[in-house]
């Protein structure tokens, strides 16, 4: 595990540090492979976490809710953030119960969030969050119009602190468990669509996109 | 969508209300289903957010990090907590980009953290944390011993308030569009597991359990 560009306090993992990294390269890699991100802020001193689809740009994310709600508007308010990404890659069983885990890959981000109005950048915004769940998508599907955009919600921060932190590989048992008749590895989880299902009222003679029937997350 | 029991203001979800519920029964199936929860809380006005394994124990959640940070620690002090859980079941590929979305199950919980320090609770505790992960799994694997369950820390939240919120179906395009030559559809993100990888140090003759073999998420 690299450790690059040592952040700031708020961003420092203690623990684990074998299994912390602030290497930009990972970071972004674990952003650019997750869904859905959670994004946490303060409201009257209550912590509130929302899902939110999202993606990077460069070193920026934008991020998009179902719609305009009164969480995703404060927001908008310049209100310090913290943004979690975080892909099971497998679970780890061990022969003991305390070695159990999970290989993973995470990442928190620190910034202060702010709403996206210019047109062009929210566009821009716009094509980045389809093309993040499914590269190409963008340039296939009828773009926004004025209206849609207009009615689209987008948030963006700048990445100002973040780390990442991995697990990968088999369980690591105390040498005293090894004997024990308990099946020990890891299974993985692979994020991999089934057989895409049509619309029912698609028109005929269509077929998805290479990488939308074989479909996979990196 | 059901909705039952409304609940106080900071769960009320105000947009998309026909996808919100707070029924115990739907909240409780959401958490039970997840890997891993995102727990946001506030220090010194500043938000976080860490992923952590969790279990539901009735109207509990457990919550157990990698190991006792910093960040853990401020969870035990009695902290206004908010935790997502988010199940991603497929992607919506619309004919327009703004109606791109996602087939999604999704829970914030709101409670007050705190530490788990009876020996009982928390040997409980870790056993519903491994068997949320592998059903059984917690009775197979050898069980945790004094020292372990010592240096374990595990965090406990009453749910004080949650909200469910879900998708599903097809893509719902605008009547202009359907004629449009681009496929839509739903690519389905079914959680299901590899073959297991046996760890390299594993004694001979043994072999996984049919859940972890055919491993799959409700």
């Amino acid at each position: 595990m690299t450790q690059a560009s040592p952040s700031s306090a708020r961003s420092t993992i203690r623990r684990h540090a074998d299994r912390a990294s602030y290497d930009r390269e990972l970071v972004h890699g674990i952003l650019d492979a997750g869904l859905v991100a959670h994004v946490a802020f303060v409201v009257d001193g209550q912590p509130f976490v929302i899902p939110m689809v999202y993606a990077r740009r460069g070193d920026r994310i934008v991020l998009h809710g179902a719609a305009a709600s009164r969480l995703q508007k404060q927001l908008a308010t310049g209100v310090p953030v913290s943004l979690g990404v975080t892909l099971v890659d497998g679970l780890v069983l061990a022969r003991s119960a305390f070695h159990h885990s999970m290989n993973y890959r995470s990442v928190v981000v620190f910034g202060t969030a702010k709403s996206v109005v210019d047109p062009a950048e929210k566009r821009a915004a716009f094509d980045a969050l389809v093309d993040h769940v499914v590269p190409g998508r963008a340039s296939i599907a009828r773009p926004a119009n004025e209206n849609e955009l207009r009615g689209t919600f987008v948030v963006e921060l700048t990445i100002e602190d973040a780390s990442a932190k991995v697990r990968s590989g088999p369980p690591i048992d105390d040498a005293d468990d090894l004997a024990l008749p308990v099946w020990a590895g890891v299974i993985p989880l692979p994020v991999v669509g089934a057989p895409p299902i049509a619309a029912p009222d698609l028109r005929s003679g269509l077929v998805p996109a290479a990488n939308e029937v074989a479909y996979r997350r990196g």
